[in-house]
């Protein structure tokens, strides 16, 4: 017996049926001898049905007064669904109870809109859990110390469910999804891509920051401050699965670093097709000259992505970064405008069509020569490197946007991802 | 300056274009110097479409862990609604803030989907106020001592609008709604009926009661109980009508007698045309006999209008009531087989066509002859009256269906309801 934490995204609870089946699912579990907590979304297209009204009587969010009605509103969402598998889970014959983040309660900071989780009281939840109970807690929200309901933002529940499973201590933290499982790559772009049956919390935070959508980066970061052993899997399998084929499947997030002597060296294969290239060539090499350019671009709200400043030349250096595709006018104007009249002669140029490929491992920390690999099997299709960026267990490089596929079937193949495990 | 309570129905709640009406009506009062809080109900059509959901995933509400989530999910179309409230309040320029029952705290006792108000903590709300924040909060719920949101029902929230304006000690409760007041009768029967500039408490109750659907009956006797000012009025009126004549039309519900020399009599006639007679004839007169027969009608919950019990002859006694049209068969069947066969040959006889029409009016308390008036006029039209029942300010008569709509008009001529005024 172990206390499991599920977390369902909307597509799970998108209609009376569909939260049948959970139910169904989460019973099952529950039958053999689990505690259970289940974390829900808000029924798919709730929160912008309700979202789309409050926008209609306010087109500008811009006061904390503001936000804290919009959570208001945002939060019946994940209410009507704790609600609704509460009676699902009760018409299946179980003992189960819901409950708001308030009620737990689950304690955030002020921050409406996107609140931080402070922590969490499980008294309540622990006393329902050794009646016998199922506990259903909404995700995507909490109180503030002033009593106000806040929300977590987008993709909060994965961040609930979570915090949830550390402050009771949960075995594991299955989050069912429309996905089932983390991939090497994106199995749209290369037809080999493997589903990984376990990664550390280091590569996952790298793969779903560099694109693989699976997860919200919060979750795992929580997960990974928290070590809750996170377990991505479908949502699709039918309920009546057998539990322990089920309770194996999908991708299983751990913090701690598999000892197998075949540990693979890279992982997966991360991408990012959206990015645009800005550089100045020839700016002066003093101090302060990194925010100088980079402080208008922040106040504007544009984000950042890889920023390099190569050694300099002659007290002259070229500083260049990546934005977002739709920033890249923007930011272009921006420097033109801001930025250029200051720098002493140096030259703007960009290009909005380059993508970013990353590879991503744990096993790079102790192993030389993975970038050079991964450089050398580039070389050998003729792709062009335009920047480079690497972090301890991830090699990122800029390349023209038309030979993105090229390169990432290219990298899977050249580190054997097709067939080793991990 | 005084402290005002709006409460706005489903159907003034019902877009956002009408939920900026409400918001520009409220910010009318505010700028006029007024404290304002307001309770408005959730959007019309919601709280069916949440209950649909839940009826989809339990058919079944049996138990009070199952009632408990139905208001877990219930009490959201109200949060919505006070949310959105507030976003459009603070869209016009006021400074808003809205509460959920459990915020404020309401607090109710343990009977979900039918809990009562137990008490209201102002402390919160005071402060607001005193800030110049309109207060916008929630009908319909509350919480109770364990932290469960609980619904009072439906109509729920013209109970928590008068309940907060005794709780803050409001000068006047506005319950704004599809009708422009009380009437003296249905004006769809009778063309002359005239709306009533006041009415009491006392001749509210009997007229609600007796099927003028104006107001929940419980709110009306909650303004009774702590003497809040009650007023009914058009929800239809432009929201920039002079606030002066706004605030001097649709009817007031008073908790004082009216001293005018010129009072009715009578200040209505209620009627409700769906009700069924059944009568036992011959029953032994002993004491108990009244319960034998309506135990097990009370207990197959079927709701008993009117009952009548005459003087004895020989030990026997005639027993009659009314219920509503739609428990007419199974109240007889139930008879027939569980009360019938142990009350000695008594005879069961009943009429599902039957109407009741009431004359109201706190002015019968010190007028005699005023049921003598009422039996004579229906007599000259050849009415024939099958019961009589009557109390301190209300005497109703219970005749064939057919004759209703002539006996509300005559009884209103009789009473030269479409003249006077009180």
């Amino acid at each position: 017996m172990a206390l499991i934490v599920h977390k369902y995204g909307g597509t799970s609870m998108g209609s009376p049926e569909r939260i049948r089946n959970v139910a169904k699912r989460v019973a099952k579990w529950a039958r053999a001898g689990h505690q259970m907590i289940v974390v829900p979304s808000a029924m798919s297209g709730e929160t912008n049905r309700l979202l789309g009204l409050a926008k209609e009587l306010s087109p500008e969010m811009v006061t904390p007064s503001m936000l804290r009605e919009l959570d208001m509103i945002a939060s019946t969402g994940e209410q009507v669904s704790v609600g609704l598998l509460s009676l699902a889970l009760q018409a299946e014959g179980m003992e189960a109870v819901s409950y708001a983040g308030w009620q737990v309660p689950i304690r955030t900071d002020s921050s409406f809109t996107k609140a931080r989780i402070e922590s969490i009281d499980d008294s309540r939840v622990r006393a329902d859990l050794a009646a016998g109970k199922v506990v259903v807690i909404t995700g995507f929200q909490g109180v503030d110390a002033d009593g106000n309901i806040s929300t977590l933002g987008r993709g909060g529940s994965d961040t609930s469910a979570v915090a949830v499973a550390a402050a009771l201590k949960a075995e594991e933290c299955l989050i069912y999804t429309d996905v089932d499982g983390v991939y090497t790559t994106d199995p749209r772009i290369v037809a080999e891509a493997r589903r990984l049956h376990t990664i550390s919390f280091e590569e996952m935070l790298e793969m779903a920051s560099l694109g693989s959508k699976v997860l919200q980066i919060r979750s795992v970061e929580f997960a990974g401050k928290y070590r809750v052993p996170l377990r991505v899997l479908s949502s699709f399998t039918p309920w009546d699965i057998d539990i322990d084929e089920e309770a194996e499947s999908g991708t299983l997030i751990t913090f701690e670093e598999d000892e197998k002597m075949e540990q693979a060296v890279v992982s997966g294969i991360a991408f990012n097709r959206d990015e645009a290239k800005i550089s100045l060539l020839g700016v002066p090499d003093k101090p302060g000259i990194a925010f100088h350019i980079l402080g208008p671009v922040a106040e504007a709200n544009i984000d950042v992505d890889v920023i390099i400043q190569n050694v300099s030349h002659d007290g002259r250096t070229d500083f260049s970064f990546t934005v977002h595709r739709n920033d890249y006018q923007r930011t272009m104007d921006l420097l033109k405008s801001a930025v250029l009249p200051t720098t002493g002669g140096a030259e703007l140029t960009g290009d909005p069509k380059i993508c970013k490929v990353s590879i991503v491992g744990i096993g790079m920390r102790s192993h030389v020569g993975v970038a050079s690999k991964m450089f050398r099997a580039l070389a050998e299709e003729g792709i062009n490197i335009q920047m480079i960026s690497t972090s301890e267990i991830k090699t990122s490089v800029v390349i023209d946007e038309k030979y993105m596929e090229l390169a990432v079937r290219t990298l899977h193949k050249a580190f054997d991802l097709e067939q080793t495990g991990s």
